[in-house]
């Protein structure tokens, strides 16, 4: 008989990192592994015992369906670095005790690049030792910026919701252009990746004319030259909407939003918590042209709003998901499972696996080819790239007018309780 | 034969307020009026004899049913307040040459409180001048703040959207708790009064525990109980969400948003332009705490955000828009269309007339029974009454993946040229 399987969720979430979960469950307990165990809060959580079977979650079809279409990391997650094997081998010891204690032989990280670290320290201490478990990594960010993988599950649903919504402020500021000129900046995520920021060119088709521009980080941001671009479109028409990085940097290689604020924080990873660089670009804006402007931050809904998912990208998710436990169950380990693109159209993908190694915190960012020349738009290329990667849909599950999750917190639930407060 | 019916859209946009323009249209047609023409821009644009014929652009069935799922205004807005009529008679003057000029007997001007004042004043100047027009106001506004109506066309679309992204944003929240206090803070929009700040208390079900804390503009605001409270929930927990409104103000008055910033600006009826309050309290939480937040504001999706509109919404706007052609067939005018409820459960409402000398520019806030006692949450009543507004959905048309709207804009489309750029 099998032994048991251990997933966890790992670095910022996406609206269908949770359909990869789902997949990771249906296809162990379809291949005959006894018990799927859930890491709470990644390996971190792990390390303190927090666990749970997730068989007392996902008790049927109907909750496995309601997992894939809930957003964000039902198990929790965390940011967490593992020390490298030589500075601290005791916490290598603990995890690999209690892998033995609880039977894993499938150990499966859903996550980006700081996670595949984790799956290539783990397996790397597992070729020490001779541990028999297999380290397989699933990846997973909205910022599509994983290395080897055509794209990443996350990235098409929150390239949709993007677009989506870039159609949807566009439409609102037309409404108010009579006799007055309005700039509307919009920040999307992606740190120094430009992929989601691109994807807001999808916006442009029969019924929008799309943003006039749009920054991604991958190149060189000039405030000055950005001024000016608005200033000659401001001539022409009333109505500028500029898409933006939030990770858009100056020549001398500082982020705009440092430019903003003084008070920029750093994650566990010694990244920037980045914010601000649509506020900041509307206030120079106002400040120069003396136009009404608006800022508008996307936000975490980027990452959250499963109710806007692709139905490409949650069956992917899933797809992959089930991959990894596949690739383990045949004996692989520290690797990642990639999707390969088959074909464009009929848009066509399978799912592969890659050395770990070869991957780990390696940022592919949008190629000087997709860009356009002078730096302000992407490439129909780019657009033909993302655009197979939005299509279709899943209908939220709704329950009095709302999307419903399932949420690990739903324990016996109290009918009749008031429900506000 | 009939002649011809005037149309126009003034203020804010909501998700809806293009259902109420095709109810507007099709109620027309059906009554034997010869065109229905719609004013570019209000009142503003029509002063400068700026209007469409409304079926040049609805020319069947599915061109209708697209205006319904539009969001933002389709023909253009204005924030244009008529002078008085003893300021500057010659306006007026203007005004209805221009009427005769199209044979208009009927004039319908869809918006909030300001444009209830352009009503009654075109009314009372007919009235005066013995003028043929009829004068019928269609409600609108996300707000939710017109009295005598029991809600505006508008806001459960807006509720609805905000309630939906409330419950992504704390399932985003909660995913990264683990040993780590964090605190979100949410900012939405409705000015003086908390309606949609209240409805982000639908979230609370039984998948999601609602935000922790919800401050209408209605109570006077201490930033120094705000610490407090926040402080004392995170003795409990390490997940605060907190939902502000836009215009909650200190009780001398103040709005919390001007705290933030220096340069609040003001628009043409001199309302303050709000923003800021959330990142105003996440850093003063950030300073006085420690702890890691996280400010967000839903800005201008949830008067856009057509893809999460309610069905009882869009119904309701086209209906109310429909009975405004209605009213004036019938022989009234300085009247605006209201929604009467009928009952709760099952949810039913039909429409009335009331004179729109008793609504202009009286705002209808949440009472204060309807609001906890401590003034941090909304009461069980409060979401009873707001519940039935959210439910229902319309499937956006969707079209390479994005939702297809009716656009003004959208002439002699190149199909052969590039979608990008």
């Amino acid at each position: 008989m099998k032994g048991n399987v251990l997933v966890g969720q790992s670095g910022g979430p996406t609206a269908v990192i949770n359909s990869s979960l789902a997949g990771v469950f249906k296809t162990a307990m379809e291949r005959g592994f006894n018990k799927v165990y859930g890491m709470r809060y990644g390996i971190q959580g792990f390390m303190d015992e927090q666990y749970i079977d997730m068989s007392d979650f996902i008790r049927n079809e109907l909750d496995l369906e309601l997992l894939k279409r809930t957003p964000s990391a039902f198990l929790g997650t965390c940011r967490y670095k593992l020390p490298e094997i030589h500075e601290d081998r005791a916490v290598y010891e603990r995890i690999f005790e209690l892998l033995d204690k609880l039977n894993i032989e499938v150990f499966i990280y859903i996550g980006g690049n700081d996670s595949m670290d984790t799956i290539r320290k783990l397996y790397d201490y597992s070729l020490l030792t001779g541990a028999r478990q297999k380290f397989v990594g699933c990846p997973k960010t909205i910022d599509n910026d994983l290395a080897i993988t055509d794209h990443t599950p996350g990235f098409g649903s929150a390239a949709k919701y993007i677009a989506t919504s870039i159609k949807e402020i566009i439409c609102d500021a037309m409404g108010f252009s009579y006799k007055k000129k309005n700039v509307t900046i919009v920040e999307i995520m992606g740190r120094n990746a430009g992929w989601l920021t691109g994807a807001a060119g999808l916006s442009a088709c029969e019924d929008c004319a799309g943003p006039d521009l749009i920054y991604l980080p991958e190149m060189p941001f000039s405030t000055e030259n950005f001024v000016a671009k608005v200033k000659q479109l401001l001539e022409e028409k009333d109505v500028v909407v500029a898409v933006v990085s939030e990770g858009i940097k100056t020549e001398d290689g500082k982020y705009v939003c440092e430019l903003a604020t003084s008070n920029a924080s750093k994650d566990a990873f010694g990244h920037i918590q980045m914010t601000g660089t649509a506020s900041y670009l509307a206030h120079v804006i106002n400040g120069e042209l003396g136009c009404k402007t608006r800022a508008i931050e996307l936000s975490t809904l980027q990452r959250a709003a499963a109710h806007m998912a692709s139905r490409v990208d949650v069956d992917e998710a899933f797809n992959v998901g089930g991959a990894t436990v596949k690739a383990a169950d045949e004996g692989a380990s520290g690797v990642m499972v990639v999707i390969e693109r088959v074909s464009d159209d009929p848009y066509q993908s399978t799912t592969g696996v890659y050395d770990v190694h070869r991957i780990a915190n390696d940022e592919k960012v949008v190629p000087r080819e997709w860009i356009s020349e002078d730096g302000t738009y992407v490439t129909e290329a780019f657009l033909d790239y993302v655009r197979p990667l939005i299509q279709g849909h899943y209908n939220p599950m709704m329950v009095a007018g709302l999307p419903r999750h399932l949420s690990i917190n739903q324990h016996g639930y109290d009918w009749s309780a008031p429900k506000g407060r």
